[in-house]
């Protein structure tokens, strides 16, 4: 048995979320000192604070106002816009938790009877519909926590963003602190919110199942789809939201009007600063509270059935929620490193201190796991491996958790490598837009081609020692240890888009351009940061949808998934063709949406008269409807296509079919989303490289408006998609199709291939 | 045993090659009458042929005259770039065989010793080190053959292209009779030249193997190999060379400069013109040849360890030979249609009359597929399925090739469809360019990914019925099926870039608009053809890749390929991982190229005076070059990448991981390929749809140097790589490896996996 006892485990986890939850409300109240509202220049003792010399327009009380406003109108607009779809939403799960029950519950025909255990076939289990029932169940507080982290996400970024600007006037330093801490609440609240529900849920959930830990945690997986499943909808719908608005702005704004980024004379300005908080913001949160939850259930279906369950070990079988645990307070430790030890002074520090973080958490956490694997497991024990036992020791654990971690960081430090413009990729990128458009982009798809060759072999080496090591379980810890430090990498993700809400506020607000400056230098790095938080949402989507297929297979009963079988082979290659058909569906959405866009934007700049010279307020409002319309109207396809497609494919064609089906979609859709977003971020900071022009060769391609800085544009606007859209929905179709067929295993095992029993 | 003799089938196979090549040559006649040359005008009885009223300049002996020599430049060009291409490629061959020499060899340790068959125990086979050499001299006759093959066809358009110029003097219907007899010289010319090589080496080997099939056949692998190792260098470096000269040519002609395409004045026309024969009708001939060879290699081989094989049937054995044969006579047939019965008179008549050259030989030849398998086949014999035998009929077979050839079908409407801009994909596309260029490549790609759903679910159905009614037989003659009206292919597909290069030598030769107006119609729909060659080209190689992965597998003797091991799952996603690698490359090397070509064009436009008024010649050697150069250097890595791989793989990580590799490049591949030669076609047509104006809508986004228009160049920029480099070596990039992993099977068998040895 494990050194640590298991009424230490009941305590130390929910301490930890405590903990986590303690400290992002802290940070909250620190951020919240800063005062947006019109007497705050008139303050005593405040004027000294800022860098006035240098300032023109610092002491503008009006521009106080406006930020408070435009923070207002962009809180407004996001606010609206999530709750419009969680209308949505809620009638799509209550649709789906209706669909869960019945499919389960049809399992053994409903029947009320308990049953002899699978695995453990000593102990009796309770009925399948008991199963079915907590099932749904799970999926609703699944889908319920999902929405909470998009939601709350979504309101610290909106509280943040004005804060940030007007922190920007008393130096770099201060604004990026001020960023950074906000992410940083979003970071905590979610990774605490996740670990707190489901470990609440266990505990309650064991009131009813007891002894019978199988069907405890095969109920518990519902919980990873309902995560999944909103996230899919967040990240789609977000996506297209934040994208129409963005793309049709620059299209007219940049592009035609030669007005900049942010210019409060553009219509759709409004809604493209919403679009980053409900996109890139609420759907990320979503997004990886979603691979945080599944890692967190496939590890815990595998260890149930392997001897840690039948032994009910409950120390030894928490480990994947201990690790989180240790990882909330690793994170707290990292994140002091960049708030209280040391300020940054110049903008070429904020890189390097993002970086920065990265690298200490997965030092420090490395020590944490090395601690919970000595103290959490029992020295040997066994895992079920597809059917036979493996003997397995708990230094083995540790490596599996290790691997996943350090993986994440190389792909963190590749991903940034190839989107960051202090390196010669983006760089050569950047230089090729002297050739104008055509050359840029066929430079930008061949970078996001090669950016993805070190992340593979990261996550096959990954892949490969966890799996030896400790089969499926250890590709599951594999993937918690990836996202152990979860509350810095949503940190540092979050940032991102706050910076950019930040710059966009100065440009509106009338800032003077020393400011903006100094919000753009922040944005860039946040191009950089956005990139590496998906190069680790999507890892990990990796090892986590390899996780769960694993326990898919186990579920469903299948010993080997043989290549050399039609049914497997005809899976697999239409499995590796569903990213392309799900990322058409995206960035045509996209492409539609954006051109609805640029005409409503072209409209009121030719028939609202004086806009232009920005005596008349554009209607902000109707733009914000348009991306409202569209993404609603245009999540519902793709959505379809990767909730049905598992139980098309499993109900008609069997299990042998969707598993070639969900291996075919996972290494194919790794890569485009990887390449996606690599590329997206890499034409974005190509774009600032030349605006910023910071260095001779930079300066030799710009300024602003020269015919290289158009070119820039251009890739920039086509990257917008596919970073913010089709790349990052990518890594929820590969996890949500493996959940979903984890949580439907038991019917497609019972009922399903009816094609191939017809025929 | 079969109805057909062995005599009888040692008759037809050969005639039908005879028949094939005689055909060529007739076809090749026809075509010669139309003259070249100065005093071409003066001729009696030829003026009133032409449609003198309507034309200016037709007349003008001049302008022949300037044909002349630019058809002689262009092949002068050409010929002496293959020659040093071939050079190069001497060095490789006679490394590589060395390589195969060595490999196999020390499989058995080198020794002379004859030993028992792996299949048929009760006989004795020919040592190893026999296998070793006679898969070296196959490996060096499928070299040869493929170079024949890229040579021939290169030296067939070169002799085509301006004789199509001079037709469209009389008409768009001669010119098109022109352009596609020329075509089909090529297509019969390979078609035949393939199937006789094969034919006579395997009876010359059978002089030694005797009755030892198991080894002959083993042998005879090594044609595919080196079939497809040289097709490859063909693709990559004809693709790099063309579209350097084609990007470089468009970035300052038409966009700096504002002059037409094919504009004389250009630097880079010619190496643009040279380059359509080196890498669209080289490439695509030493492709295609490659799909023939091995598809035929696999089928050959799965047989030879089948009861055809051990029962020593001959008839049956060649089934796949025979079936070619078919397909010669079948396409023969099909031809007249287009030459002979009925001529074209108008330009919209052009497409429906290439589709239904697919279409008629598709139906005929579905008659002869019928009449092959009963009458070349027993009624029931037994087929080789990984270590098991399988109960196969002879009309299962029928269904097995038929579906392959109908699929294939499906896969060119489909392709058509996409990149044809008779429909609405393109023209949204077309449409999307009114907001500039970054919303039409957001449209093209997203066309891209979706052209792949109907041909991936086209392979999917036809992998599934072939594989169950004849396991990987089944596969390899479905490819065949695909492959079997490779004459007609090849004809239509070689139609494209004749009429291209028909269309520059109208331009540089200064013909009259009206010429050109029909050339560039036949260019239009020689962009579709092109796009459904492409789309032949991949959906073979998919079914071709199986039946060789197939083959691998039963040499290698691993009983199933199983996902849920990580030997495998890593191979699966590192292999799903190596098109993007390649594509990085091949990408970035036709970007760097075109940039050195854009800055030797604007030299030559800033440093020549009277260069821009006409006075003066560009330096054309200058630009062909530097795309020579740029072409040689840059295909080696993605060679070696994919030469390379499987050694590595096999010989450091073992059979099972190399399968892994090949599955996964497989299935992502495929789709890759499909999708970036369909978005490069569209964006393509989508020009020429602006150019053209035939409709209303396409007026109201013109005329040419509209902005809409200068968006649509730009996506056409973007697409040449996509569509002419990268795309269609991908094909080659999923079969060579495999077929190389078939040919080096007994050695990764025997002395594979060093590294898991050592751990």
């Amino acid at each position: 048995m494990a050194v640590l006892s298991e009424s230490l485990t009941q305590i130390l986890i929910p301490a930890a979320a405590l903990i986590g939850i303690g400290f992002a409300l802290l940070q909250w109240l620190v951020v919240s000192k800063v005062k947006v509202s019109a007497d705050y220049g008139k303050k005593d003792g405040y004027k000294d604070k800022l860098i006035e010399d240098e300032e023109e327009g610092a002491e503008n009380a009006d521009a106080v106002i406006k930020c408070s406003e435009i923070q207002n109108a962009i809180s407004v607009g996001a606010t609206s816009f999530l709750f419009t779809q969680y209308k949505y939403l809620g009638i799509f799960m209550g649709a789906f938790a209706v669909v869960i029950f019945l499919f389960l519950g049809s399992v053994k025909g409903f029947s009320t009877q308990s049953e002899p255990c699978t695995y453990n076939p000593g102990n009796l289990c309770k009925p399948a519909l008991a199963n079915a029932m907590f099932s749904t169940i799970a999926f609703l507080l699944g889908a319920l926590t999902s929405v909470l982290s998009g939601f709350l996400g979504m309101k610290i970024a909106t509280y943040a963003n004005a804060r940030t600007t007007l922190e920007a006037r008393k130096g770099v330093g201060k604004a990026f602190i001020t960023a950074f801490r906000s992410g940083a609440v979003m970071g905590f609240l979610l990774a605490a919110n996740g670990l707190l529900v489901l470990y609440v849920s266990i505990n309650l959930f064991k009131l009813y199942y007891g002894d019978d830990w199988e069907g405890l945690y095969e109920s518990i997986t519902g919980y990873g789809l309902g995560g999944s499943s909103m996230a899919l909808f967040g990240r789609v719908g977000g996506g297209i939201y934040t994208k129409a608005a963005d793309v049709g702005a620059d299209l007219v704004g940049k592009v035609e009007k030669n007005i900049p980024e942010d210019d409060p004379r553009n219509p759709a300005v409004i809604a493209d600063n919403v679009g980053d908080n409900v996109g890139d913001i609420a759907g990320m949160g979503s997004d990886l509270f979603g691979s945080y939850a599944e890692s967190s259930c496939a590890a815990l279906f595998v260890a149930s059935i392997s001897s840690f369950g039948i032994s009910h070990d409950y120390s030894a079988m928490s480990y994947p929620l201990t690790i989180s645990a240790m990882g909330i307070v690793i994170c707290l430790i990292t994140t002091l490193f960049a708030t209280d030890l040391g300020e940054i002074r110049q903008v070429s520090e904020i890189e390097p201190t993002l970086k920065r973080q990265l690298l200490i958490s997965t030092i420090l956490m490395t020590a944490g796991i090395a601690v919970v694997s000595f103290f959490a497991l029992p020295s040997e024990f066994t895992l079920f491996n597809f059917g036979t036992e493996k003997a397995v020791k708990n230094w083995h654990l540790f490596f599996c958790v290790s691997i996943g971690l350090w993986a994440g960081l190389v792909i963190g430090y590749t991903t940034e490598y190839y989107t960051s413009n202090a390196y010669s990729p983006v760089q050569d990128v950047a230089d090729s837009c002297r050739t104008g458009a055509a050359t840029n982009v066929i430079f930008g798809l061949a970078l996001g081609y090669k950016s993805v060759i070190i992340p593979i072999f990261a996550i096959a080496i990954a892949i490969y020692i966890s799996f030896s090591l400790a089969a499926m379980y250890g590709i599951a810890v594999a993937a918690l240890g990836m996202l152990s430090t979860i509350a810095t990498g949503l940190a540092i993700d979050a940032y991102g888009p706050i910076s950019d809400n930040a710059g966009g506020i100065a440009e509106m607000s009338g800032m003077s351009h020393k400011i903006r400056e100094r919000t753009d230098a922040l944005d860039a790095a946040g191009n950089t940061t956005a990139a590496i938080g998906k190069g680790f949402a999507i890892g990990s989507a990796a090892l986590v949808s390899l996780a769960l297929f694993g326990a898919f297979v186990s579920r469903a009963g299948i010993k080997t998934v043989d290549v050399l079988t039609p049914k497997v082979f005809i899976g697999l290659i239409v499995g590796a063709m569903l990213p392309y058909w799900f990322s058409a569906m995206t960035m045509k959405s996209v492409g539609s949406a954006a051109l609805k866009m640029v005409e409503e934007v072209r409209r009121q700049f030719n028939t609202i008269p004086g806009l232009m010279e920005g005596r008349v307020k554009p209607d902000y409002a109707n733009c914000v409807k348009i991306s409202t319309d569209a993404s609603l109207r245009e999540m519902i396809p793709p959505g379809a296509l990767v909730m049905l497609t598992p139980l098309i494919a499993g109900t008609l064609f069997g299990v042998e079919t969707l598993a070639g089906v969900l291996a075919g979609s996972l290494v194919s859709g790794v890569q485009i989303a990887i390449s996606a977003s690599n590329t997206g971020g890499a034409w974005d900071n190509a774009k600032k490289y030349i605006e910023a022009g910071a260095s001779e060769h930079a300066k030799s391609l710009g300024p602003k408006g020269s015919d290289a800085h158009k070119a820039a544009v251009i890739g920039d606007t086509i990257g917008d998609p596919l970073k913010d859209t089709s790349g990052p929905s990518l890594n929820i179709l590969i996890k949500l199709m493996a959940v979903e067929s984890l949580v439907f295993a038991p019917f497609f095992a019972a009922h399903g291939g009816l094609l191939f029993k017809l025929l």
